[in-house]
């Protein structure tokens, strides 16, 4: 099963696409960032962001895709612009027929490397042996991506487990 | 001049296209609803938003869009599903390169109707006459993306003014 985690910002995408084989062993295929400078325009970030993971999509050709669940803080207008980094993202893979699940960041770093407050270091370091890929060929800002991708790849290998909430 | 006027929501996104003649003469050319059902998930509600914003461009070829400005109230969890339709939209404009503007929805409805608090069913009857539609013909949920378009048809025709800012 071939799983595309997703760690969706305006600026910062990063992403993750692992193959769960059925044995529970896992593999990085690929890890990295969609970046938008600082510069770019909200439109360009959308448009680039939107044609980045359709581009991942016709690539590795998921089974599904799992992206962190929103932060709901308490300013809505830095929840807005969340809000359109995950909208041009789901558009792209609804669009493609990719099913989408959502976990909650901790989750998803307690089920990768069994803590919840887990650094982006540390999970680099956690996951790099399972992976099996050298720790500096893992972006930090693609870490919670993968363990995204390696939370669900357990849930759903789990028989009896829940998997996340699909949106 | 052709203007796409978008007022974007997850569940219920106006558009209005009209033709702005180098007179100062407006007409509509198309106004309708996206309409998502409340049982539909955010993924395929996005989809379907991106998806007709997608057929409204290959079908009027908008020399640019205008959106209404987000009203940034104190709800974070409303705000990042209004963004996740402003995303879904503002990615289709941009892959299509449709340049798009932002209006506050007062100042959209001063400069089409004279009073930024206008209710949807006052615009209605204003903007009847002037874009040459029958009252009956525009969905109220319409009206505000006519008076968006028609707010940057009436700044970029009227020399010096300033359009919005752009997206």
């Amino acid at each position: 099963m071939i799983i595309l985690g997703i760690d969706p910002a305006i600026r910062t995408t990063g992403y993750g696409v692992i193959d769960a084989g059925p044995g529970g062993k896992f593999s990085v295929i690929d890890c990295g960032v969609i970046a938008n400078s600082q510069k770019l325009p909200h439109s360009q970030c959308v448009r680039r962001l939107h044609l980045g993971i359709c581009e991942l999509v016709n690539t590795f050709h998921p089974d599904c895709a799992v992206l962190e669940e929103p932060f709901v803080g308490k300013n809505a207008g830095t929840a807005i612009i969340l809000g359109m980094a995950r909208g041009a993202i789901l558009a792209a893979l609804s669009i493609n027929e990719i099913p989408a699940f959502a976990y909650a960041p901790t989750v998803a770093k307690r089920a990768a490397v069994g803590r919840g407050s887990a650094t982006k270091e540390q999970i680099a370091v956690m996951i790099s042996a399972e992976l099996g890929i050298e720790t500096d060929q893992i972006p930090l800002d693609s870490t919670d991506a993968l363990a995204l991708a390696m939370c669900h790849a357990s849930r759903v290998l789990r028989s009896g487990a829940v998997p996340g909430r699909e949106l």
